[in-house]
């Protein structure tokens, strides 16, 4: 029988926790016996100019945007190759996604529209207020994904 | 390298959703190339006399009491029967494990007293009346449990 590819999507941001999530995907889920298996990393970026100041209404002028823009970039592609190396180093090819915008929307809408079959992520990450003011990323995507969801806490 | 026995806890009710996460876990999470894990399947019965009924303060007589303690009985057996065949269908040996109490708590617990490695769960159960007024138990698990949580949705 044909096996259908499996897509394993690792939700990855700057914090350690997300790592060690990837880590323990890399260990428990990605067997090297076994070929039928693709892994996706995601990162999210902020929505630009909303950013963590999204609550005290400033206007930001061009040059405060676009430093901004470039920070958030580099970001994305320092978790990113941070991510990579930890995959690189178990020899497990990766595809990189970077989305924008409300982490757990477009984490629950990467999924749809990847049709990943395994959301993997860490039960924090995107900052404390923001957890707090509206409830962590990882209990929404529990809810809400389409596919099994795998939190991994920091031991 | 002398790799540590993994221990799998999978939380088994009388819900659909709890044998589809059980078979994903087989599918998924054990492979029959690798020996080194152990299934462990926990089922949690409600404390005695408090049942469904817990919020109306009815005193129960003796009979009622034990008629209620041997359907819980029967319920968490039969539940185990048909997770224990789902498993010996892939000659995958279990070992059974029923609790009391409150399930989210007696959950996180059993994960802390087995020190298992890997939690997995339906994300429905325990009744749509109690998961309203309480959270449902798959969100208290995901915070709580100290090691990874699965949730898998039925599909």
């Amino acid at each position: 029988m044909e096996e259908k590819e499996q897509k394993i999507m690792v939700a990855v941001d700057q914090s350690q926790e997300s790592m060690h999530a990837l880590s323990w995907c890399l260990s428990n889920l990605i067997s090297d016996t076994n070929n039928k298996k693709k892994l996706v990393l995601l990162h999210v970026k902020p929505p630009p100019a909303v950013r963590s100041f999204d609550t005290g209404g400033y206007v930001f002028s061009p040059e405060v945007i676009a430093a901004m823009e470039k920070y958030s970039m580099e970001l994305a592609n320092s978790v990113m190759d941070k991510a990579e190396a930890i995959c690189n180093a178990k020899d497990i090819i990766t595809e990189r996604v970077i989305g924008m915008g409300d982490a757990k929307n477009v984490i629950c809408s990467t999924v749809l529209k990847l049709d990943a079959d395994t959301l993997v992520m860490g039960s924090h990450g995107y900052g404390f207020f923001k957890r707090t003011l509206f409830g962590s990323v990882s209990d929404h995507c529990a809810k809400h994904a389409k596919c099994p969801v795998i939190i991994v806490k920091q031991p």
